[in-house]
């Protein structure tokens, strides 16, 4: 295993990606915009702001500033940023430089400014072609791949070589892979994971329990498999790890950010607090509004989605519209 | 609404459904086997042992230790009783105590002497047709309903009149009901997520964490459709609240007993230990041995069942069992 990896991003996803790639990798490609972060990584070995307890063999990573050379010398590229950063990360991009590249995104969001999944927007902005675009997905904490805690990913790419390729320089000791080539299902079900995690937490901060958590989330999966099957009908089960297993990490984990965002605002923070207190804006946020935007032309039944939609961004009253869409859960 | 209804049972669940349907109905009959108990329900309006903070008015409750007397009352009687005193319980009863009764059972568990899931004991026993048979399956913990937090209950029956009866029953301001015509498939998922629930507790207990947890819970609900799909082949979406919706409740609460049992069982307790620590047994341990003598005829692949049955019958190290059950999820 010698292929040239890039890892695009300096947070904690990435971090963890880095990691997990130097397992089989003699060496990986990392850029992070930061540069201090930069300078103190190649100082103490570590990420300044994420996974402090990961160590990196520093012979092992080329790490940079510089987005353009560190794609330049990679033959597969990993997006691991907020997909908030997308457009303006790669605006100034040369036209030929992602020519004969394989892109990976382990972005895990929606790009506002388009309403679109990152496949699509790598497909139209580098040019790749959907058979070498592939995802790379949970369900994972990056905090516990810091911790070396057994987790499993899912590599998704319509072409089976490239996703199994992937998958075996990724497995290592704490990390198991399986492959799928439901490129756009896999990532629309890691975006809309995100909502139902918010619609958890917002629930959770109005004091509704566990046995209501448990319905909300088993109409949360149907509400999925609709949207996707419509979205992207090819077969598929959503009962795998890669869309129930990512939603159950999601929303029931105390690492989840959107669950953390939600819970803020059924204790009745206004979304501009809770996104202050938080310090960062999580990704849910922007997938709420961008699956009410796409879901204009397909027209799921997706109450859960807009449930949290008219709390967060029609500023209805938690507490009114989760009793409305109790009566619409079964 | 002014059927005579009667709950068997003096445990949390039990006294959870009395307080359900003393919301509906002018009279519930109820019986307990602890006389002290029931003394000190007569004086204080609670139950002695279980949901304390849960007053009854005693003019709506007729409680009783004679079985006969309470069920004789009664049109349809509800079993909430421990699934292992059943036998024992209704070893006396007179031959046409329960012609013409419709018998719920609300047990979530299996009789261990017959490998038998309740509805099947209520037909062979009290020789009730299966058309007046039925389960009221969660996701519900009786903890959170005497908080008076939102739960959706499930009441399966192969008759939908019974079914949609009762649903009406015991629909009230903090209870959602649906109906369903799978009364075994239901009852099976029931007892099966005990045990799934253990598996949860004894990889908590050894130190897995959220990420493994997820794709767990995402491969049990899988074991589960391919089980009950074997037992009973009717249409169903193991994705509904009274399956998925159960396991999760079941899997992830800090409520749950089998995940308890299976979190010591993890930290290296023995079964014995676990079990006096507990003061009482969890469901999922008959189960488990249950499900395993039932599969021996349908031969589905449950890797996770016979993961728990290795490690609480067979005594093999939770460490080395779910280090080979990791190797078989995805």
């Amino acid at each position: 295993m010698d292929r040239k990896i890039a890892v695009i991003g300096g947070g904690s996803w990435a971090t963890a990606l880095v990691k997990i790639l130097c397992n089989n990798l003699p060496k990986v490609f990392w850029y992070m915009r930061n540069e201090a972060a930069v300078g103190h990584l190649l100082k103490y070995r570590h990420n300044l702001n994420y996974l402090q307890s990961v160590e990196f063999d520093l012979e092992k990573v080329e790490i940079s500033t510089d987005l353009i050379q560190i794609i330049e010398q990679a033959e597969i590229v990993i997006i691991a940023t907020p997909s908030a950063f997308l457009v303006e990360l790669f605006k100034d991009i040369p036209e030929h430089l992602f020519d004969d590249k394989i892109v990976f995104s382990a972005v895990k969001g929606i790009i506002p400014e388009y309403n679109a999944i990152p496949a699509r927007f790598i497909h139209k902005t580098f040019g790749t072609p959907y058979e070498k675009i592939g995802i790379i997905s949970g369900p994972c904490h990056a905090e516990e791949v810091a911790l070396e805690r057994l987790s499993y990913l899912t590599i998704a790419c319509q072409s089976d070589s490239i996703a199994e390729e992937l998958a075996e320089i990724m497995a290592c000791r704490y990390i198991k892979t399986t492959t799928s080539d439901d490129l756009f299902g896999t990532e629309l079900s890691a975006v809309l994971k995100n909502v139902y995690s918010i619609a958890s937490g917002i629930c959770s901060g109005l004091g509704y329990g566990d046995n209501f958590q448990a319905v909300l989330i088993a109409n949360a999966i149907q509400e999925i498999e609709n949207f996707i099957d419509e979205v992207s009908p090819i077969h598929r089960d959503v009962k795998s790890s890669a869309y129930l297993g990512d939603l159950l990490v999601t929303a029931y984990s105390k690492f989840s950010r959107n669950r953390s965002f939600g819970f803020m605002i059924g204790k009745g923070y206004s979304v501009k607090t809770a996104q202050m207190e938080m310090d960062m804006i999580a990704e849910g946020y922007y997938a709420t509004k961008s699956i009410i935007e796409i879901n204009k032309k397909f027209q799921v039944e997706m109450p859960i989605v807009e449930a949290v939609y008219n709390i967060i961004y029609q500023k209805i009253s938690p507490v009114i519209e989760m009793r409305i869409l109790s009566d619409k859960l079964s």
